[in-house]
């Protein structure tokens, strides 16, 4: 390709062009049993050209093993490819892909499931190995050898300040119009870390650029990919239930003088409840909202279109491959409403618990005592992993959970005596949501919670089993949570076993 | 009692005078239905005159039902005599009193076992009911009627701005030097809160008091109680060698680069381990340690005197008896080395991540992939509360979290398959500390994690059969976190029947 005038508009030094090269030349960069990290949280603003490249590598008979780390989920050229060619053997720090998924089940890549806002942290401090590799799609680079990210930011500038390697894919069909909307910041390791300046969702606190310089960068792929994100799934009549018994209990908070009619930052986990809840906030009495979330989707977007929200932070921007385009004909509309942040900012236990964002993540399963498990199918499989679930709800100033009552034909329930597997403590689930109704456990005992959580939340299939299980545990034997242990994971037990939770 | 000079440099408003009664008159304030606020953290800084007086009325043949919020435990007059007169009827949020644990387990008092620092949060957002009374031990009443706390600090800020009657207790027997040690500072509610400027441990942001003013106290109790504190345990042979693992760990640490001699900033749980820690560091080569914590304790205060530890902010001193008597005596000495905090300030999570303090926490047990109990004895019967340690491990630089590996002669292993009930999660338990030594988690995936902590950490009459469980486990099917749900809770399900987890 030339080195045009489009093209120094991206490339804003001279030294660049003799960096220039093919994925092939640059996945060469790559070798046998490296740390890489890769840019990009949801399918978005991932690398692509070069992990193809790679496991074409593989496929022709090379021997290539990394360790892969992320920002979160990656697109199939990263996560189909490299898995499929077996080039990944330990990947972190969460993923929603199919293909990964089986292989982390059947012991093929060993999967560290981690708090996002921590992975950072990890790294820096020393307690993962560094990366060799950093593996960014940008959408230029500066004069000064900085890159300017596209519509994720995720870890990216934590990889490219351990690595020595930068690999840059310079994503030419990402409007430039982007660059201004990032605000990069990455903290000091303690004792010497100061606080993250952050009062209010719009505050920015670093540079629209993550510093490199050319030194680092060992190649620059220029591509034509653009991110695969996920088609918009229709809102189902229980994912819109969900929705409306959210803004029910935000409206009760507000009568009861505990929220305003502006409510707090809202954080909300992806897929069709989120965009049901946030659908909803279109249509209502609320308005000035923010969000202080790691992911935009369609829904927020058109918040923010309604005027009803006036600003998102956010790591990653990923709408559905419609909702994509128009957002970048639209860049210039939302370049004063929507700031990407690194995930250890996006994520920031001190940041939630300052805003105390309302935070709304689903679960899989909810025990009668407000356990929750958001990870792990029948206490064993993995699903995707936590995200960064923990990092918001633990921190929140309202921590909301949400799953219909049932799943698999009404053959599970998600209501269950003893969730299989932890993720969200009694401890720090303030609200759980179905389609049902929702339950309000702040201040509550485990005795009063299970019968909150029994009547408001659970299928009425399912009532009686669970309230029995309940009052037979309560008569076992006095104590502050009733459980009769040979039973309290007979329900998953049963499943496995006939195929239902019913008795 | 006279209003003598001794009195006025305790009471400096003449006003004063005039609230001066008795235990029995100020107990009149406290009326059937109400919630008590009251001082205090550890059996420490609490009130003891009026909670007898009050529990004395009942006896009487009143009938008088309070919900109870504290800081944390608090002493016998209050968790006993109350509870014993059947005055409680909802006490949040810790606990550590025999009378109290059994009527909690009974279902006589309903218990909300919370993250400390968020129960001045929820009293603040109106998630709790806003103290009618706050009961308050203090040294000493400003001009202005704010109040000098003694030897903690706890919830009483929060609880003296919610409650609209404060009732003092003015503790004579504590030296008036303490003044100047407190540093008190109530965060905003959210969204106008602000950062909590603490970079160091040694950091001040707030006052020495705490503002009430005259308008609210309408009661002044003269009191000659102490503290019951605890008295100090011999340290036991396996809790020495935890403390010596934790150290080699440390050493280890350093080796790596990971930390420095003068470590972070540490926080330590209650008890003989903690001790058995901080003992060894007397004795190491680490030097500049400085500690932020919830409770400082003798050997906290031996470290001081070392001069191996520099400072300790706290939210609570609770010493020994002997070691009380002797801090008193010495406190011009510490007077610049320990800053006592209201505990949603020494817990907060903003605070613990920023200065990535060595969160040292006990567990009851621990199972193979990294998850621990540490509030639920065979998952039904509580034991003390989660305290404050899941708002220091989960914001740690780095969390441990330790535990004989044996307990009730051998009968019961604290390493099991799955856990009981789940307080601190895979996602930030990072390294588990038995006698038998240490597994250090950070970046092994579940199944790497069952093999060290089976290996480092299981006792040896538990080794083969926990590793068989996990064996059988990997073969039955193949997963993320192998378990066979029949058998996950067999462990305690066979020792509630046979008296042993034995196989």
């Amino acid at each position: 390709m030339a080195f045009d005038y489009e093209m120094k508009k991206r490339l804003r030094n001279d030294c660049a062009e003799a960096l220039i090269m093919s994925a092939d030349e640059a996945a060469k960069l790559i070798e046998d049993g490296m740390v890489v990290g890769v840019s990009g949280f949801t399918p978005s603003g991932y690398p692509k050209a070069v992990p193809l490249a790679l496991a074409e590598r593989v496929k022709n008979g090379e021997e290539i093993h990394v360790e892969l780390f992320t920002g979160a989920s990656v697109g199939p050229e990263i996560d189909t490819a490299l898995v499929e060619a077996g080039i990944v053997t330990r990947r972190l720090p969460y993923q929603t892909n199919a293909t990964l998924r089986n292989a982390i089940n059947a012991g093929q890549v060993k999967y560290i499931d981690m708090h996002l806002s921590q992975s950072p942290q990890y790294v820096n401090m020393g307690f993962l190995p560094k990366p060799d590799v950093a593996l960014v799609e940008a959408l230029a680079i500066t004069e000064e050898g900085n890159l300017i990210l596209t519509t994720a930011v995720g870890n990216t500038p934590t990889f490219v300040k351990n690595a020595d390697t930068v690999i840059v894919e310079l994503a030419m069909k990402k409007p430039l119009a982007l660059e201004g909307m990032h605000d990069i910041y990455i903290t000091e390791n303690p004792p010497h870390r100061k606080p993250i300046n952050i009062c209010h969702p719009a505050d920015r606190i670093g540079t629209t650029y993550v510093e490199c310089g050319w030194d680092k960068i060992k190649a620059i792929v220029i591509s034509d990919f653009i991110d695969k994100t996920r088609p918009l799934a229709d809102i189902k009549e229980d994912e819109r239930k969900i929705g409306e018994n959210i803004i029910a209990f935000f409206k009760e908070e507000v009568k009861a003088g505990r929220l305003t009619n502006e409510l707090l930052p809202l954080q909300s986990g992806v897929g069709s409840v989120a965009n049901a809840v946030l659908y909803g906030l279109i249509d209502s009495e609320f308005e000035n909202l923010t969000c202080y979330t790691e992911v935009v989707q369609d829904s927020m977007l058109d918040l923010l279109r309604s005027g009803k929200a006036t600003m998102a932070s956010t790591t990653s921007i990923s709408p559905s491959p419609a909702g994509q385009e128009k957002f970048f004909e639209e860049v210039e509309f939302f370049k004063d409403k929507i700031i990407f942040r690194p995930e250890e900012i996006s994520n920031n236990p001190e940041v939630a618990r300052r805003l105390g964002v309302i935070a709304m993540n689903t679960a899989l399963e909810v025990d009668i005592y407000g356990n929750v498990n958001s990870t792990h199918v029948m206490g064993k499989k993995m699903m995707n992993g936590i995200g960064g679930s923990g990092d918001f709800s633990r921190n929140a100033g309202i921590s909301i959970f949400t799953t219909s009552s049932i799943a698999k034909n009404g053959d599970i329930s998600s209501i269950v005596p003893m969730v299989s597997h932890v993720d969200h403590t009694e401890h720090e689930v303030m609200v759980i949501v179905t389609e049902q109704g929702y339950a309000d456990l702040r201040g509550l005992s485990p005795k009063e919670r299970a019968v909150k959580i029994i009547e408001n939340c659970a299928h009425p299939d399912y009532r009686d089993q669970l309230m029995d299980y309940f009052n037979r545990a309560c008569a076992a034997a006095p104590c502050q949570t009733p459980h009769i242990l040979d039973e309290a994971l007979s329900w998953h037990a049963d499943f496995e076993k006939n195929g239902t939770m019913k008795k």
